[in-house]
């Protein structure tokens, strides 16, 4: 310490009882925040909270205590004061405790290493927020680790630690730290911010349907079922009817970003049972392409942001997770579903002209799609009527066909688009030659019996937007909370 | 028409059979939004779609036709040809039905009435795209209705049409196109977007909570619960822990606008099953007032852009439910809650100093602000501890009180916010003072054990804030399809 003054323990350092305690003990140093502690603020007296992400003693009197906020990181330097009870202080602090330090900032003469900002705090102040449990069920650092790390270690002799998938669900507070998942779950803010942005510049309406339905859904069969006051009820598949209504309540163009749940037993590696669904639903003019206009300035505007603005945050999930930035063009390329048939066919791939396409023909097609145009984004039209739902609109000219699109990303489908049927007579023939009892859906094609305008929209999950923008494989890591059928905790 | 030339049914006028068909008839004419026809835009050739709100016949060869879109209305003239063919297949539309008019604008000699644009569409082109049902369950003019002119009506003899609230939502696609409703829901986007924006702005991260828990939630009374895949489980009935984990697993500020589920058998004018809540939680650096600022800030930011921004939807709105413009201030007043309960006392109020405030003793107190501080919108500061939730930071220099607030809008709680106890000690402590099993509620307490920054938060429900800053009265009024004890549907 500069004054060379002793520290006082319980006045300069030790565990804080209350905030009003810190506020006295730390008078007179400006709150500053981690990620604002640039070379200009040298020799400003600042105070920093923070977790101790980790310590390390040099002899008896100076320890080095790495703080982190959000994903920056700054060193702290504890020494000074012969009898050196600050720094064993500090030395003896459990990693990730909350920390508040307060003292003024310097230029260190080497780089630091292991620290996002360039500075150091050399610290007067340390006192000791919240205690972390000695022993953490997992460390920060090891949950941050890159496979290939662990697998270079590994082939350099050296054991290094690997925390599964499970685990770190297990421990979410704790994996939720990570460089990585801290700019996953920023960008998936971005990508809700853009995507009501864009929507809201067009004259779309946010709207919020109900979760909660009255029977068992719209047909759907792996609904999660409930007692509603003794009435029989389920959870929302989709906001489908929903958002139909409201565009037929006078709303014409709407949007909703809401849970969705799905009761299904898929343990793969893309489906949840509870996701986030970005929702649209718009009257058209004379089209369902105009659907299809819709989602193409939506998500080109999505990743070009994402490109500019996040490119931080890309670069921190990269580190733990490399993934290529994704190919994708100014306009997206719109194929017919018969073009993307006879595309797999010339490839030698055996596929059903009129029947639906597999996960591992998607995934072909997403490659063949990929060499030939240079874009893992694309959109795929005009499906063969059978494999959609009831409530699909066919073509006029055609009607084996049908007025509807899917949208891929690295060969992984991720939007689902229509136009729907909004004539009573035809949604109960192609209800009832579906083998649906029309009954059951009464109340769904009475709604259009009041006069409905011609309308159409789509559907995607969040958490399939990022998973496949930065590859990740996994959509648990893209959940905050994720929820499939074995996991329903935390 | 002006050129004489006999209309032909199925060409110039009929019902359309396939968009593409539309498409060809109307040819010629450039698509227009109603809101968009004013008097500049005369002579301009015009296809418009809407709403066959309103049709009159003017002997046989007349007939005028008021198109809704939206909030928006203009008269569409149909005349022309010996034979009014044209005008009668106007006049024959069944109200509601949805229509594609193409023809010139024109201005009128008199003013219209009865539509808010002050130009007409001189018809050239009449298709019907959609029919509605002859006899509607309700009729979107009785729904607009407002009390008032109801009353007077009947004062002066005469009966007029008024649909109940529970019609109205058994036919919400129908009550929705009313005006105000238009207005309601337009109005509840923007509070959603501020909302957003502010907390943006301020660093926050916008996150996503599951909705599926569990076990039996926090320790509450009234959830829902259902079968996850032969674990029991329950509905969020606030996405309490889980922003506080967010918090703790290093986001620092966040924000969740997501259902909130409760099972209450509240059949009350501000009660609902299924809510959107508005939800903030953050870290703190001093103390709590911390949170009543963002409290502060957001909502008069809100309060003001809907003033600035929305005069035509508040004043749609108060066309069919009148109400006086909320009175509130730059800055948020403050009280503590000891001065709340000396206001009542001295107004001769019998309340308990340390117990609750019932629901009268709110709207008292309200009124009493109102007439000393000229606000409707105050917050109330440091309530008893005994009548808060069990994770509630006490002051530390009363634990008698607590780190809490509530705020009120025209004498109704419409936010409750807190400081948390980050401490797991204390948390048991206060939990098993409270006769709570700390074992149930363990993975809520040790998601404190890993390091956990002091923090704070609130939450708000969007359909109050709409219902209390419009004085709607009911809050059944400002849910799209609301869930009530007795609602299942729409």
């Amino acid at each position: 310490m500069a004054s060379g003054r002793e520290h006082r323990e319980g006045e300069d350092y030790g565990d804080a009882a209350t905030m009003g305690a810190l506020r006295r003990l730390q008078a007179g140093y400006a709150w500053a925040d981690v990620a604002s502690l640039e070379p200009g603020a040298a020799a400003a007296r600042v105070r920093v909270r923070g977790a101790a992400q980790a310590v390390r003693a040099v002899g008896r009197r100076v320890a080095f205590l790495v703080l982190r906020q959000g994903a920056a990181t700054v060193q702290c330097v504890v020494a000074g004061g012969d009898g050196g009870g600050m720094a064993r202080f500090a030395a003896g602090l459990s990693r990730e405790s909350v920390v508040d330090v307060a003292g003024v900032v310097s230029l260190p003469r080497e780089p630091v290493r292991g620290a996002t900002q360039q500075v150091e705090i050399q610290v007067e102040k340390l006192h000791c927020v919240s205690r972390a449990v000695p022993n953490l069920p997992i460390g920060v650092d090891d949950a941050a680790r890159s496979e290939e790390d662990v697998g270079r270690a590994k082939a350099a002799g050296e054991q290094l630690v690997h925390v599964g998938q499970d685990k770190r669900l297990d421990y979410r507070v704790i994996d939720l730290r990570t460089a990585a998942n801290q700019a996953i779950f920023r960008v998936q803010c971005q990508v809700e911010n853009i995507f009501r942005q864009v929507l809201l510049s067009e004259g779309f309406v946010g709207i919020h349907t109900p979760k909660l339905i009255g029977g068992s859904s719209e047909g759907g069969a792996a609904v999660f079922k409930l007692d509603y006051n003794g009435q029989p009820a389920c959870l929302a598949q989709s906001p489908q009817l929903h958002k139909q209504m409201a565009v037929c309540g006078g709303f014409g163009r709407v949007f909703e970003v809401g849970p969705v749940f799905r009761a299904e037993d898929s343990n793969t590696h893309r489906h949840l049972c509870e996701f986030v669904g970005l929702d649209v639903e718009m009257a058209l003019k004379d089209d369902y392409s105009e659907v299809c206009d819709v989602v193409d300035r939506l998500f080109v505007a999505m990743f070009d942001h994402l490109n500019q603005n996040c490119a931080k945050e890309l670069e921190a999930i990269q580190r733990q997770y490399p993934f290529k930035p994704l190919k994708y063009t100014a306009t997206t390329l719109r194929l017919d579903y018969d073009q993307g048939i006879r595309m797999l066919q010339e490839a030698g791939v055996h596929v059903e002209p009129m029947g639906d396409l597999n996960t591992e023909a998607e995934k072909k097609l997403g490659e063949l799609v990929r060499d030939k145009y240079g874009t893992e984004f694309y959109m795929l039209c005009r499906y063969p009527s059978a494999v959609r739902p009831f409530y699909t609109m066919p073509c006029s000219e055609d009607p084996r066909y049908s007025c509807s699109f899917d949208v891929f990303v690295r060969g992984e489908e991720i939007i689902s688009g229509a136009q729907r049927v909004h004539v009573p007579e035809l949604l109960e023939a192609q209800a009832a030659a579906r083998g649906i009892d029309v009954g059951t859906i009464a109340s769904y094609i009475d709604a259009f019996r009041y006069g409905a305008p011609p309308h159409g929209g789509f559907g995607v999950g969040l958490e399939r937007v990022i998973m496949l923008f930065c590859g990740l494989g996994n959509i648990r890591k893209t959940s905050l909370f994720p929820r499939d059928p074995k996991r329903l905790a935390p």
